[in-house]
């Protein structure tokens, strides 16, 4: 028996999340099937971050167990083979048998993209979200400097969140202007239940006016979701890197 | 009566092309479906660029003739709401009755883009071409040099084409490296059958090191299909602008 890494790139439109669900298709179930299909085990897998419906990752993390003599370098190959092209496996290897990604001291980085302009660019809708209001980029940068660091992120964190705490710790969070698109990129150890898309879309109502950058101390001090702006759709949001802290772990 | 111009942005993943075709759907057809829809008339629709099928446009063009009493710069927003979210009318406004898109003296700007990378990237699949070899973008950049200008680009042309003269000018032609991907920019006045997407795999197996830079005249002068290298895949192609050069014939 040995563990197998694999740090998996999907495009998450035509999926219901990374999760087994039971209405619509999941990143976890093609895998389980690809690899079933592989090996002929019926795996259990251990993903590092549960994305929802439509949100994309460049680098997401998974391990499970197999009795496979398949080298664990060789099973990205094996497995695209096996997975439609909106999956990717781009690394595998074998790890210690007690490395989990969840439970894994880790870095995760997150790129929400918005495109400015009147309307969605066709070739950009399924990875950003479209914003026609004019936005003053500076005031967003300026919010966005209130929540690096360790804060209680109750106000933009979902309310049908199992949390036992609301603490979070954002090692950094940066908005970058790209010709007509905005990047919001926020690092941390952990993130809550819906959190980038609360912040970017807070960060929004800051860049159209309807919030000063001063309120964010506000926002984050009432621990209340409805005082933080709208959840930002999922299509803008990318899971860009998992940077596992405590290599020895593997 | 009055000539509409339209300014049009489109995913080509789920398209049989531009044009009306026997089989599939095409970006004309869903065109002339919403027009219908808006207007009650039957259009004809008449296109800058027949772009090929999985090709993509942030700015194509086209007009039609209509007895709607809809200002010209309303059909936009009308039509967007009649068309499947992968095709945008970004731009609309009414021009002269014998402005047609197609004659007028334009400049046309395309780009292709390459992902290197052992993978595929699920994210930009869709748009473009994953080479998994190493590229020399130096070599790259020094055979495109001999393609900027006047030529007869007959080997850089898909021999099923119905082109009267085979010379065309290319303005320019530039190549970036951005993160991972390299960027292929070809503006011209008119482009051959499958041209562009000729020249990025000739540049490409240029990258590869299996042809040397200098070879780009040899390949030229032939005349012949067979000495340039592969057809790049549609999907990295996009029609990025078409920029009308004799403003007074509108």
């Amino acid at each position: 028996m040995k563990r197998i890494l694999l740090k998996i790139a999907y495009d998450g439109t035509a999926y219901n999340g990374w999760q087994l669900a039971k209405d619509g298709e999941s990143i976890e179930g093609k895998l389980m099937e690809a690899i079933r299909d592989l090996t002929g085990e019926d795996p259990d897998i251990g993903g590092a971050s549960r994305t929802d419906a439509g949100v994309h990752a460049k680098a997401n993390l998974a391990v499970f167990d197999t009795d496979s003599s398949i080298p664990g370098e060789k099973f990205s190959c094996a497995l695209n083979t096996r997975l439609p092209s909106d999956i990717r496996v781009v690394m595998s290897k074998e790890v210690d048998g007690d490395f989990h990604p969840r439970s894994a001291h880790t870095e995760k980085t997150y790129l929400y993209r918005i495109q400015r302009g009147e309307f969605p660019d066709p070739i950009r809708a399924r990875y950003t979200w479209n914003v026609s209001y004019d936005l003053d980029v500076d005031k967003m940068r300026d919010a966005a400097g209130y929540l690096k660091g360790e804060h209680d992120f109750k106000s933009f964190c979902n309310v049908h969140t199992d949390a036992r705490t609301t603490v979070r710790e954002i090692t950094d969070i940066g908005i970058e202007e790209k010709d007509d698109e905005i990047h919001i990129t926020v690092k941390g150890y952990g993130f809550l239940y819906n959190m980038v898309r609360i912040i970017a879309g807070t960060l929004v109502e800051v860049g159209r006016g309807r919030t000063e950058p001063g309120e964010m101390s506000t926002i984050l001090n009432a621990l209340n979701r409805e005082k933080a702006g709208p959840t930002a759709p999922a299509q803008g949001l990318t899971l860009m890197d998992i940077r596992i802290l405590d290599e020895k772990s593997m």
